[in-house]
């Protein structure tokens, strides 16, 4: 496996919580946006998918908080995508980039729905 | 000037920030939701003005911020509305339940869009 | 297993996205909302065990994406718990109040650190 | 009045609400972010701040709202300060950074406590 996106962020104040460090709510807030950026890098809109009748949803989501980032760190998402079943499996790390400490480990299960119904598609494969 | 509307609500631990009080923005998000209860309560629906070619935007907001909340403070949305010349006017005002201690005066002005243009509606006249 | 908690809560419609259904991360802050709410309804305070030199930090979660939530739906998040070697396990299940469809399946690990490092502590008992 | 800092951001797609716009409450975050840039910039640290007993803190707001931002839009905050008697009045603007149309206008009120009480502080002259 290996990371084909990378997105530079960069920790905003008011995502910090009373410990000082980020609510755990944002960084699913980062993965979500790094994807967007790596699928508008490819060429891929949501827009286009949904006029062609095929919308992608997160079907779950699993992450792993290994080092809390605080106020003002910046950070790398790292990317990788598999395809499994009808899955589009996103293999999403969150890095510190003053050390590159590894900060949070993710995979978000993505689906694709025809009119509501899950099918199989391969409209993401360009991000493959 | 009379309240004519009110939302209970309670403070949600992620909304508070490092300095264990609630960020600014939030009350913007506490002011909004009341808004939405207050018309919901009067049969007033977005999707059913948009249907009929008028969209009620905010065109500006002044906040006054008084006494911090905390998390899992209750406080209470106290709304009152006046109508000058094409703009409503919401008059927001937070009070801490626990002593009724002003939080925070706001002022939001709304508009009235038709077809992206300002327009004289009287559509949320059910309010006042 | 056996819920032994719930949170009613209602959805803010800035709680949602452009495809006008709950966004993804805030369901992280419901559930997080309603441990904070479980705790407290057990006397359990944060403040507290911090003092006593304990913090329980949440080590992983992971989320299944059932039925989307909109704006001003009423929704409740069940809660159980289990002890599984030094894991608190978070079994949180969000359920529509109209219909009591399953919205979300949540996992949530909850460990505790004495002075940073992860200790085999009995602190939060009390909700088992 | 000259702007004396300016930081370019972009929107991320979940800070959009059903409408497909920037919701309100968003653009107070950015207007706090790009403050805190400024400062951190002028070598200004709220940690060094509070050791020293002096506490900026926001006591009203105003904003205009202009031109909505759209998903993915980049923009900038540029920002302006003024002193009038024990307020620091911060003067901030956003921009669309793709024609530069005048996005939201902001006026933000800080004013300085010290032990909690209204102090005539000049410890954010260096901002001016």
């Amino acid at each position: 496996m290996q990371y084909i996106h990378e997105t530079r962020m960069k920790v905003r104040d008011y995502e910090c919580d009373i410990q000082g460090i980020v609510n755990n709510a944002n960084y699913q807030h980062y993965l979500e946006h790094a994807r967007h950026e790596f699928l508008r890098s490819r060429g891929l809109s949501f827009t286009q998918m949904h006029r062609e009748g095929i919308d992608p949803v997160v079907a779950a989501i699993t992450m792993r908080f290994k080092t809390p980032l605080k106020g003002m760190d910046e950070f790398l998402v790292k990317t990788a995508v598999t395809h499994e079943g009808i899955r589009y499996i996103f293999h999403q790390d969150i890095y510190r980039a003053s050390d590159m400490k590894l900060s949070v480990q993710a995979q978000v299960d993505i689906v694709c729905l025809t009119d509501g119904k899950l099918t199989d598609s391969h409209i993401l494969d360009p991000l493959i």
